[in-house]
Formats: structure tokens, sequence, C-alpha cells
């Protein structure tokens, strides 16, 4: 399996700077806007990029992992928002709405029946969730690689309709587990750092939690040895989850497009490190819409060199942080395109 | 001169939150999104709130201080960036377009010849620019009461045409100076700590700006005694500027007439600190669209009881920052309204 992904052309990034060091503004005034800017620039080699529609892909599944309590939330909820986002009920369909994106749902691992056909479902179940990573692998490395591509074709189909923006989400009851679990491996970094309360749980489901991410390591090392060296889609096999390998495919195929991805919270930033893992060009694609309040977002993000557009204390997923960023990327791309130079504009520069 | 601002209904915000706990996602797990959803409900009255497209006003004076060398840009360029403003190739206007909002232009005190007539030139010159705060009162008790009515009515004429979301801008070379000793005076802080490197300025010039800002506040303290107990228009009469007290008018005229609104950087917080003074119930409509590099920035914030939506380092004024996170406020008000509860998505609570 292989992404053809381009390295982003840095001379763009350099041009789009002594572009912006020309816009009738105090050099850098439009702080961390720019940055952003520029390196959309580079993504799409121009120094007048443009950003327009957007879209997102939901990648769904179950963890097995859900059955040792480390959840706030029954696995049956994984089934039921999947319907409330075909149905546009969810937190990520107002706020899609809200950021001119559309949303697509892709059925990677849910447990249950089937769902009805919909226009914005994409079903690809590779297994109905994953093995609980606590006792055994969440996968076999052939369905972490079917689950990669399920996640690459829907990234595809959403980019399809012209999205100029594609943003990654999660749904999966258990899956700050398996993100955690994933992030201390890829990372080097102890369970606890990395462990938080996810959708909410108490003190002692998070000590719950806390144990069963140190279990699922200790498994995982004992099959693979050194987490940090060993393949990371073998790694991604053993502590899963479904949707999160997903999500780095989703995230893929936009690099792949040549278009800026957005990361969400701290599952699909588990995918994004696995996608940058797989792929070293991928970084340079990747936009982190927010900052979320699970402990181990913070590490993943410093990890990927990535700055949070914003930091409002989110912690739901669904691509939500993702997509509310859509609009200020849109608005550094704007600046850099359409703002006048002190020529232009006749405008005096400083002294 | 009073203002007739309704204080906000704290009851709306509570059945904000009753509502906000019921919809499909763990409780207060969209963060602060959530918090701006209901203070919109409180502000809109109702639970179904709804923002759309959005206004700012960039009111634009000059500044006497300027002949101190306190700013990078010489005055002439507060003319200059009006046409640019007029002409659409400021920051300003492509972060408005990008964001759904139009940008009005204020003319409320530019030292230079009147501009040409335009569409969205709203041209209420009270004086040619302050008086130099360092050694006179920036502007007489009736400018100052001339200035803060000429921003109420261009902020009446921007909601004229249906704007749902009201910001203020500035532009003034020379402006974060008066910005600094009107913080100080206000909120009794010595000049070091409110005294930021505004557009640029070197060490050098940074020194003649905290020198200057000292020299201002006791100047202001000899005419008026203790400034945080003086009359507040007084205060600014005597520091200025001209488009800080147009600021505070703007952002008064949303509040009356019961629209959210949005402050921007520094010399506009100015401004909000001084319509805050002015009329209690004022702090029940205003939003921080950011927090910019400016330390007194940070501060005034604190003093209005305001997080920033974003944080990414700006310092360029006009009202960049605070039309940058319309499309925040709007995702929260869609999120209040548009998502399903759980009963209604037949989905399970958490337990």
């Amino acid at each position: 399996m292989e992404f053809l992904v381009k390295p982003v052309e840095k001379v763009w990034e350099e041009r789009a700077w002594q572009r912006l060091d020309c816009l009738t503004k105090p050099p850098r005034s439009l702080g961390k806007l720019e940055e952003l800017a520029a390196r959309i620039a580079a993504i799409q080699k121009t120094d007048r990029p443009r950003l327009a529609k957007g879209a997102v892909v939901v990648s769904a599944a179950d963890h097995g992992v859900a059955a040792e309590g480390v959840s706030a939330y029954p696995a049956e909820v994984t089934p039921q928002m999947v319907l409330n986002f075909l149905a546009g009920g969810a937190a990520i369909n107002q706020i899609a709405k809200s950021a001119d994106a559309e949303v697509f749902v892709l059925d990677v691992g849910v447990n249950g029946p089937a769902f009805p056909e919909h226009p914005r479902l994409i079903a690809n179940r590779v297994r109905p969730g994953t093995g609980n990573i606590a006792r055994e692998p969440a996968m076999t490395l052939d369905e972490a690689e079917a689950a990669l591509m399920a996640g690459f074709e829907a990234g595809k189909q959403a980019l399809a309709k012209g999205a100029t923006l594609l943003a990654a989400g999660d749904m999966g009851i258990g899956n700050t587990t398996a993100a955690a679990a994933l992030t201390a491996a890829f990372l080097g970094l102890p369970a606890e750092a990395v462990t938080g309360r996810g959708t909410g749980v108490d003190d002692a489901a998070y000590r719950r939690k806390v144990a069963v991410v140190e279990r699922a390591l200790a498994r995982a090392r004992a099959r693979l040895g050194d987490l940090e060296r060993a393949r990371p889609l073998a790694v991604a096999a053993e502590l899963g989850g479904l949707e999160i390998v997903a999500a780095a495919g989703v995230l893929l195929a936009g690099a792949e497009a040549g278009v800026p991805v957005v990361t969400d919270g701290f599952p699909v930033t588990a995918g994004a490190l696995l996608a940058a893992r797989l792929e070293p060009a991928f970084a340079g694609y990747l936009f982190a819409g927010h900052r979320s309040v699970e402990p181990g977002h913070r590490r993943q993000l410093e990890a990927l060199g990535l700055f949070p557009i914003l930091d409002l204390d989110l912690r739901l997923g669904e691509g939500t942080g993702a997509v509310l960023a859509f609009p200020v990327l849109r608005a550094a791309a704007a600046v850099l395109s359409g703002m006048a130079t002190f020529e232009e504009a006749g405008v005096s520069g400083g002294g």
C-alpha cells in the first residue's frame, strides 16, 4: 500500500511570505493567520490560494474495549449516533452547515445491523468493532489495511464533489482508550501522560482506563517489541481502532489530492500520527483545527509540530473542532489572495 | 446622553443550558462554544438563536500624540488606509468577505482633506485628530460626546440592512498609546502594565511610548483627580482617541438593538471599557473576538470578564480579530438551535 503524497513546495511558502510582507498591514501583524496562509499557498502551489466548500468524513466504529467500562456511554450509542449524523441532528451537522461543509459518514466497523442506504453514508464495514485491546489484538493486519483503504476511498469520495478542504471526524464509544494506547505507542509515552477522561468518566473509571491502556501496551510490546520502531500499521492493528485507522486514510486522501486536511481531537489525531508515519510528506498538508481538553492531544500536536487554530475546551469529536476552524483557514487564504500591497494602495510603509 | 440597553435576560441563558444539556453530546463537551451559545440565547431571548449576516464599523481618526514618535508608521497612513478600506484592499475587507460581513468606515477624526463620497463611508469628522495627550487634552467633553454619538449612529446605520452581529474596528496611527492611557486610567494600572509595541516600535520608541502614557496620565489626574472615579467620558476626552470613543458608540448601538457585539484588539477594547462604564447592561452583549499580543488587551478582557474566541497573535486592529470570530459565534447559535435532543434522536444517555 503506497500513497502518492507529493511534498509541499517550500518555494511557494517563501513566495507567500514575500507577498504577505508587502500587503497593507504591519509585517506579521496577522500572526498565526499569516502562517496558515503561507502553508495553504505551499499546498496549492500559488501565492493566491483560494478555499471554498469543505467536507468532513466522520468514521464510525465500535471498540471491544468498551466492555472494560472505560466510557461514560454504552456501546449502543455508536450506531445511534450514526443515524443521528445521517438525520442531521448531531453537533457536526450544525457546525458543518454553518461552515459550508458537507458531512459524510463512513461505517468502517460499527457493531449492529447494517444501516439503511443513505446518500451520505459510506458503508464499508471491515469488522463489527475491534477486539478488546486489553486482552487481544484490535484487528488483523489485513483488517487494518482494509480500514485504512476504506478511509482513503471515503476521503476521495468526499472530495469528488469539489471540496477544497477536508476534515476527519470520529465516532466510537471507547475510542479515547484506543487513541491513548496508540499515542503512547507512537510517542513512547507512559499511559498516564496520554489518558484523559474522554466523554466524562469518573475517577474509578479513569483509573480502570489507565490500567487498560497499560495492559494493551504490554500486550502489544510482547508481540511487536519496541512500539516506536515497529511497523506503524502493525501497531495500529494491535491497538485500534478501526475509525482511527480510517481517519488516517481520510487525511491521506486529502493530502494525495493536494488539499489542506484538518485534524480534530484526540482519536482523529492518533490517526494523523499514523498517517504521518506511513507517509512522511503528509505532515505538510495537515492543520490542527483545535486543541481538545484531552491531555494526550497536546502531546500529539507537539509531536506533529502543529499549533491549534482554536482552543475552546472541546472534547466531543465527530470532526467538530476541525470543521469549526474551516472559516479561519478560508480567511487566511483570502487575506493572502485579496489584500492590496502598500504600492498598489498608495500606503506609506513603516520606518 | 442615555442609552437604552436592556439587561440580557438570564432566564434565557438558563433555558439554553437546559436545552444544551439535552442535546446529543456529552454534557458540556462543546466547552466554550456552549457558553457562547447560552449568551447569544440570552441576548436574543430564545433557546433557538440564529445569527446570519454581520457588519463591522471601522472608526478612523488621527492622534496628536503621533508627533511624539510613538508609532512605527507616519500619521499619513490613517487617511491612506481609509481609502484602502473603501477600495476593498485591506485585511478587514478580505476577512469580512470570507465571514459574510459588510464593512463600514466611519471618519470620526481623520486629519487631512475630506474623503470622496462612498456608499460605505460615514463622514462624521468631529475634529481632525486629537490633541497631543502628552501635553493637552485629546478633545473637549462636547467633542467626546459627539464622537460617541457618531459611533452610535454609524452602528445603527450598519445594522439597518439586517446585520445580526456587529463588530467595531479601528484605524488610527498612534492609537495604542491612547488606548494604553485610557486602559491604565480605567483599570488603575501603571503605564508599563498596559503599554505594548503596537504595530511594532523598537526599544527606544517603546520607552518613549511608556513615558508619554505616564505624562498623559499625570496631566489627566491633575485635572480630574482619581481617574477610576472620574466621569468616564471626561477621562476619554482627556486621553482620547476619537475612534476609541466612537467604537464605544458603535458597540452601544448594537447592544441597544439587542444584537451581539464583538470587540477587537486593544484600542477597540478600550472603547468597550468606556461603553461598559457608561451603561452597566452593555457587558451582557459583548464578546471578545480574540486576544491580541498587546499586553494591555489581556488586562482589558479580564476586567470585562471575557474569554477570547481566538488567540492567534494578531495585532492589526481594523476589526480583523472580531470579524474572524463571527463564524464561531454562528456555529454556537446553530448548535443550540439545530441539534437533536437525546430523546428526539433515540440516543442513549450517559450514566
